[in-house]
């Protein structure tokens, strides 16, 4: 998509990481976008750090994990460190920072501008998006009578082209050890953002000018002080608190023994310092600034300086020593904890990331979770501009992604008030923090900030059992099938496979070349659904009679599958049919299974990579994976996936025809 | 360094695998280094394709492993198909192709532009060494008179910088099918290669022109037809074969059920064909022309067309069928086995790759070899610069790399005879190759073919028994210390690993942040050179006394250390200090080492990355590694690395004196 078309179907408003996750959805799936920001550049240190496991899945999923997991720097353990009985800080446990077997990424920390690096390079490696940068929206009209008619350009959006004497001129280098705080100057710039630098000026040829432009949907990532927000009238419920902190990145000189692991330090009456070790030799210290306590007045953050932090942090971490020669970055923050009132305006303007929730950084989730908001409305949006499926499809947004946001700032405010308060001197001290319920809880907290903890409502996309709204924020997204009952499945046939989860993710062999593979690397974020066939052993004669009867029943020319696929198209353009079997690898051959399976193309002759098999490998061990998705391999099941990898429906081999009733819930027929 | 200047330290002539991996070590250490070729474009496909799991490890301590890794087709197994009893072909075994546990890579197939490409861009990041295209060599002038004096630049080389239309203008798309074989047509280059082509004109300024350069030193990587071999009147030693073979680089449409395996296929009498699954869906053909034979006339190769070559393959592979829609690459060849006379002129001028020896590609050997040369010579000319060793380790390349073409060729012999051979009929047919011999040939081979059973002989350098003319290729690289007995080393420290050989690699974490590695990625390619101290259960207090008594000696200024170590740069600049310890981890503490083992900087703080522990990780499991490497905990052992990863030392935690002394027999002292 070039800049300066004036219809586009997707206006994106912000190219931080949620506005570049769209954006992704967007070039991945063949859709034509936009994506501006109001910034000259994009950002290059500071700024959020922490990502997910599951963030890293789906960085995975795109193809650019693999970028993350080697400049970032790891997470394994946690330090908790306290009061000892004389009031000294020890090291009184350690806990692993990922929940072994959770993922098979682990939480890392590297800084925003490399994430939003890797965004900037996928994009460019698979379509014609580039964020226009220095661009302001001014004006947005939305004629909401046509909203559900899906032909329509509902949005006119103008948009002021910023000169360079607009955009934000101070970006000189820091001096004398003292880093600027907006995550702007270039002392350590990487040399793959250099072009980006030299082209900035020379970017847009509209420099200084206006102009207006017609969109299908538009999506607001712009941040805490949202202007798509602010035009929708919409509202951030919740309060500021009054805990304010310091944060400073720094490459530090210390006799401090575990500042390469994360920890929590609690001092007797000195504070709190949280310590996030980071890329490139940094160290991340989140710091309680203890001149300020909760009713006092609102402190002026602008007399903060890194060097009142840091004497913080030398307070609390006492006996020790710490200093620093490099600052990378620092800033100081008073904790809000809101959620956006609307998510979306009638499914066509919607919202992600810091535009509908804000809340404290210290938990490494702020990052992930607008990611992931972008990450489950952009397929959405694509499948209804690509004809896929109806608009039904869109209200699951909110349903989702608000509840997510609700249960993110229940978390946040217990993480925030236990890491704030000072710890109990002894079990009759009530106004202090028992140190063992703040282990509890940051073990707990594990589960939910991995991300894979995520679990959807029922919905029209997701086929469970239970009320939809009470499983979202209150949305309405029951399901309205025209074709009888609602469809259910039948969750019990894969015991650790959850409907409205991640599908989980263990190694497989490729039938046809005995490679192992983490089978969620088959779960690329192309837009696609998937049924994931669990053909169970099919060396068993009659397994196999029931594996070929299902074959038969998806390559009828009348099958739900040459129905809802554009004809002309490859046969698993719009569903992808992938198998995991449990027979011996050596035992089988991929032609023992038909046809469907492993489809045939007159240019390229069949295709290879779509049947598993749960054996042995000869490097790597065995993924057990029928043990561990829970499948029994006599019986076996139907699994399907959403394109953002969260499971939809499970099911009997032979419940063809309820996948299909699953599908004419929200899919578009095209013959 | 810029191209154009006309003193340099190093030239290299060819920009093949073996030039740029030269060229990456000059960059790496800082080197002032050309790089010419005479083509006007990187090549695009075709072309070598196997890389050894050595390789895979060489990248590695280059940081571009993880490309390969991700874009190569892996190989896991091999499939033998013979002829049965009525003479049909069926699978008769299944071989793992990489033997399990020799490295953590196993072999992968990928072509050789891309393997270009990531040494380009390593190039780009860590230097201004650009390869200059269109340039030939014209006229070489040496002075061997100088050739000891290592101030000198006794070599003067005439380069002509072609003009666009002296450059081969022959690039214009394949139509109908059929693919050039000059592996430059352009009908899948990957979007990274864009700007080079774009760029290719405009490059060189200097282009219709001649210039005359002065070099220290000047290393020939410019391919079989070598000019830089015939301007020292050196020849390749051995013989032509008359096997012709064909090769197809298709994406195969085929029933034939083992296409994603490597394949050796043995008809009865209609020929052989290996099939070597590549990346894109390709699949690589070598397939036997069965229409010469040995002692017959010399086949006109002009006259062969893929077609020619397709129809032979069917008929080795019938009854299953085979054809193609696209060819991406082919070409035809007859096997050459031979080894340059000299592999230096005076350890100024050297020979890699090609230009010193050629063999069948089949076994995939011919790229890693080549390569390997080039990263064996690469720090040693770039440490003789740097004024860190004298003169007398160049020798060590011939000795070292000549003995290992010498053996390549011999396995080639047999390999080819092998697979280019009818099978038997039975075992009175003594004509025929036995297809037990041939599996029992590929087995063994597999290890000779994975790179890491290199073995180098005693030398200045690798401090072993036994005779070192005998262990090399002749040449006299016997110790010369000053000081007393050859140093020898006791090799019987640790079990697995082998002075001569590569350090195996195993997992273990680091002690500061409980992050798993292995042991590898910590042995970058830097041109340092590395002690590994085996601590051992340093919860021992008598283990922990030696090693305290370990860290005095080193940190004493006139221990060997600072000697060899310029004044003002850090005390890890050319020997770094590596450690692995098996006490527990959550029991011991960095600080509990000496101050050595993790430097001190007054910008940084302490260096929390060298101290390791063989302990169990939070997902990764327990490396194992002193079990391993056959080192006794209770006792230890120091081992000392070249820059390339080979051991050049093992001995005892005491023998300070005794690696003082293997270093004094190259090292040139700085204070």
């Amino acid at each position: 998509m070039a800049p300066g078309d004036s219809k586009i179907d997707v206006l994106i408003v912000g190219a931080g990481p949620a506005g570049l996750m769209a954006a992704t959805w967007m070039a991945r799936c063949g859709i034509r976008a936009r994506i501006i920001d109001k910034r000259g550049t994009k950002i290059f240190n500071g700024q959020a750090d922490g990502l997910q496991c599951r963030t890293l899945e789906i960085f995975d999923s795109f193809g650019f994990a693999d970028r993350v997991w080697k400049e970032s720097n790891h997470m394994l353990e946690i330090c908790l460190w306290n009061p000892d009985a004389d009031g000294n800080i020890r090291r009184s446990d350690r806990i692993p920072d990922t929940i072994p077997k959770i993922s098979r990424f682990q939480q890392v920390v590297l800084h925003q501008g490399r994430i939003e690096r890797f965004f900037l390079d996928s994009l460019k490696e698979h379509s014609d998006i580039t964020v226009e940068r220095g661009v302001l929206p001014e004006a947005l009209i939305f004629d909401e009578s046509l909203a559900e008619d899906v032909d329509t350009y509902p949005i006119d959006v103008t948009l002021q082209h910023l000169s360079e004497e607009e955009l934000n001129p101070d970006q000189s280098q820091a001096t004398n050890g003292t880093a600027k705080s907006d995550g702007l100057f270039r002392s350590n710039i990487s040399a793959d953002d250099t072009d980006d630098l030299l082209n900035r000026a020379s970017q847009n040829a509209k420099t200084g000018t206006r102009e207006t432009i017609k969109a299908k949907y538009m999506i607001g990532c712009d941040g805490a002080h949202s202007w798509t927000r602010r035009q929708l009238g919409y509202k951030l419920e919740g309060e500021q608190t009054d805990y304010v902190w310091g944060v400073l990145d720094i490459i530090p000189i210390t006799d401090f023994p575990d500042i390469r692991m994360r920890c929590a330090i609690h001092s007797a009456s000195s504070g709190s310092v949280m310590v996030i070790p980071r890329e490139n030799k940094l160290v991340r210290l989140y710091i309680q600034m203890t001149t300020t306590e909760r009713g006092g007045g609102k402190l002026d953050r602008s007399n903060i300086t890194p060097q009142m932090i840091l004497e913080c942090a030398q307070k609390t971490i006492a006996p020790y020593k710490i200093t620093y020669d490099y600052c990378d970055w620092w800033t100081a923050y008073q904790i809000g904890q809101r959620v956006g009132s609307e998510f979306s305006k009638n499914e066509r303007i919607f919202l992600a990331g810091d535009a509908v929730h804000t809340h404290s950084p210290k938990a490494g989730q702020g990052m992930n979770v607008s990611m992931q908001d972008a990450y489950n409305l952009g397929w959405k949006i694509a499948s209804v501009l690509n004809g896929t499926a109806n608009r039904s499809i869109l209200k699951t947004y909110q349903s989702e992604r608000r509840r997510i946001a609700q249960d993110l700032i229940a978390f946040d405010h217990k993480f925030s008030r236990l890491f704030s308060g000072r710890p109990a001197k002894d079990v009759m001290d009530e106004a202090g923090i028992s140190m063992e319920e703040f282990k509890d809880a940051f073990e707990k907290g594990n589960m939910f900030a991995s991300g894979v903890a995520v679990n959807y409502g029922a919905s029209v996309i997701v086929a469970k059992d239970g009320d939809a709204a009470e499983q979202g924020d209150g949305t309405d997204v029951s399901v309205k099938n025209p074709n009888g009952a609602r469809v259910i499945g039948n969750a019990k046939l894969a015991r650790n496979i959850k409907t409205g989860m991640r599908m989980p993710s263990f190694q497989v062999l490729n039938q046809a070349d005995a490679r192992p593979w983490q089978f969620q690397e088959m779960l690329k974020s192309d837009g696609r659904w998937r049924i994931v066939v669990f053909a169970g052993d099919v060396a068993n004669a009659s397994q196999m009679k029931r594996i070929k009867n299902l074959g038969s029943s998806l390559a009828a020319k009348d099958s739900f599958l040459y129905r809802f696929t554009p004809p002309g198209t490859s046969i698993d353009s719009i569903i992808e049919i992938l198998t995991i079997h449990s027979s011996p690898r050596s035992e089988t051959e991929l032609f023992d299974f038909p046809d469907i399976f492993h489809p045939y193309s007159e240019k390229e002759g069949w295709d290879y990579w779509k049947v598993y098999v749960d054996d042995m490998s000869y490097h790597e061990g065995h993924g057990h994976a029928y043990e561990n998705y829970g499948v029994d391999p006599g019986k076996g099941c139907l699994v399907v996936l959403r394109p953002d990898q969260y499971v939809g429906w499970i099911g009997e081999i032979e419940d063809v025809a309820e996948i299909a009733r699953y599908f004419e819930g929200f899919m578009v027929q095209r013959t």
